[in-house]
């Protein structure tokens, strides 16, 4: 059971709901929305699915301009409710296509911490060649300790295996200079316990070394560990660098009539590179090291890329991804950690 | 007159001493070379140019392997030859294509600082439209204080009035979320600063709030500031997925043989666009806050690219950079600092 948060995303409901649906009818997975009945109802309806997916009320909503303080304001929005239904075992994985920082706050906050992962991280999947690289933390914990950065390479293992299939992971540090003394304080330090052993019964991460900006897109490893400032920054500037690309191909392709003749006989060419470059397709963020898994998908969602992160979110949980986390952290017999700000209700 | 490091670079010296040539002749730029005179003479000499421009004698050589150390251990390498013609007056400013690393530390460590910059910021001209724009620091400063972000908005504002003749420079902070509190802890604090009044006498700066990754490339403001580590790790991020976007284009341009067809039929526009993107006619990175200029071009420069730098460099060094800054920071009356670790010959 996949608990979908009916109300996050600029398209919301409409698209979310047909996104859900589309998960639950066309890949047989099980899915429940929280948000509003009276809101959903008609949706539903609309799409001729009235009784086929359920409904878990959920009357708040957190806007897509609200960030972390909207988790602690609001926990009856969709949500914290959608969290709530893991936290008690009724759903395996979240998806939301709310904005990250509520999404991630509100996580943080009705969700356990797993054991030895006291911050999580955020990992993406970047559509390089010829097999895809996670890049974690994309966003989640902007100021990490250097120890959090090998938690996020064991998390980013565990989402490669599990997600992409990959056999044994590569890992490398985002950094500046590729040398090992090069780099800030935290990737310093961080790249020192990267190439240590393992502590406290963790299994082996294949370290592969610095990597620096211009080889996030080359395939060079499986994961690419960062901080979350540094991994967002770098996130959102390739996406940025990518529409800026298109933008001078389009201009370059149709500056002469010459040249749109020319772009007409590349039709398929183009189309293929779009779809390539599409992030759609990769069905969206997963947000690792809690209790229970959450995808975020973008904001600007469609159905088609709800429908991929419900997909992706069951692939996760189908997976044991929380397992396979505490086992790759040697923490697997350990009790989850209780949140210090959350009362059990 | 300007001094130029004869053995930085893939290229050198042929290709640097070609250019410092074509900087003498064409655009008039006095230049000295600093390097072994065994081995630039015969180079002037096929180049039909002996006696034509002064060489500077430096027997030793960073590599383009080396990093920092390399400059302690190397007081009469090349770039630290052409910093000391600065330190004393003799040139205005230097211009290398050696690493980047071992031109930071020697410039630091023969250069003096600037009262009120206790770091120096690497600055770099984006190719956005329809101006372009400043991002400092690029990779100067790994772990600045928030104060020092502030002042690399001084020399990001000096350097875009001097270098792109920008009226009015707007400066923005590059971060994560573009509210006032998203960030990590360097940008919350750096945020308060810049949006306070300046302290000290300096000048005001315009400041534009924050900005993300994809704003690098949308020519929003005039000055991106951010540290050396995000700076870095921004700058070759853009870098490595102009080339993925670039490789992704070429094999969908050539995938089938009416799509071959339309490349013919497209070649100006696209060359037009690869244009735009060669960083070449940028001229290099400026590095600020010492006394003295340090233009610092790609490690892979050709002649025309070591000549742009000579350009630049002599540009910022006709409208005086450095009385420029000191005087936006109001410390246009003090002395200049001495390096805690630097003894005066």
């Amino acid at each position: 059971m996949i608990a979908v948060d009916a109300m996050g995303g600029d398209y919301a409901p409409q698209e979310i709901v047909a996104g859900a649906l589309a998960a639950q009818r066309e890949h047989g997975i099980a899915v429940t929305l929280s948000g509003p009945p009276a809101r959903l109802r008609p949706v539903l309806l609309a799409l001729g699915a009235q009784g086929e997916l359920r409904v878990v009320p959920a009357e708040d909503i957190v806007g897509m301009d609200e960030g972390a303080l909207a988790s602690w304001r609001r926990p009856r929005s969709s949500i914290a409710v959608a969290c709530q239904l893991v936290r008690r075992g009724q759903a395996a994985a979240v998806v939301s296509a709310g904005s990250t920082g509520g999404i991630v706050a509100t996580a943080r906050l009705r969700l356990r911490s797993l054991p030895g992962v006291p911050r999580p991280g955020l990992a993406v999947v970047l559509p390089t060649y010829p097999k895809p690289t996670v890049l974690i933390d994309a966003g989640a914990t902007a100021d990490p300790k250097p120890e959090m950065l090998v938690q996020f390479g064991q998390l980013g293992v565990a989402y490669a295996q599990i997600a992409l299939g990959a056999a044994a992971p590569r890992v490398g540090l985002l950094t500046i200079g590729a040398e090992p003394g090069k780099g800030n304080m935290l990737t310093r330090r961080a790249h020192e316990l990267l190439a240590a052993e393992p502590q406290h019964g963790a299994l082996p991460l294949s370290f592969a070394g610095n990597l620096e900006g211009g080889d996030l897109m080359t395939g060079a490893v499986d994961v690419i560990v960062t901080d979350g400032f540094t991994g967002n920054v770098a996130l959102k500037t390739l996406e940025g660098s990518m529409r800026f690309a298109a933008g001078e191909l389009r201009s370059a392709l149709t500056g002469t009539r010459t040249a749109r003749v020319g772009t007409m006989l590349q039709r398929r060419g183009l189309r293929a590179l779009n779809q390539r470059l599409d992030a759609e397709t990769y069905g969206g963020a997963a947000l690792l090291g809690l209790g229970g898994t959450v995808v975020i998908a973008h904001g600007a969602s469609t159905a088609r890329a709800v429908s991929s992160a419900c997909v992706l979110a069951a692939n996760l949980a189908r997976g044991e991804i929380t397992d396979k986390i505490r086992e790759r952290l040697g923490t697997a017999g350990e009790r989850p950690a209780r949140h210090f700000l959350r009362r059990d209700r």
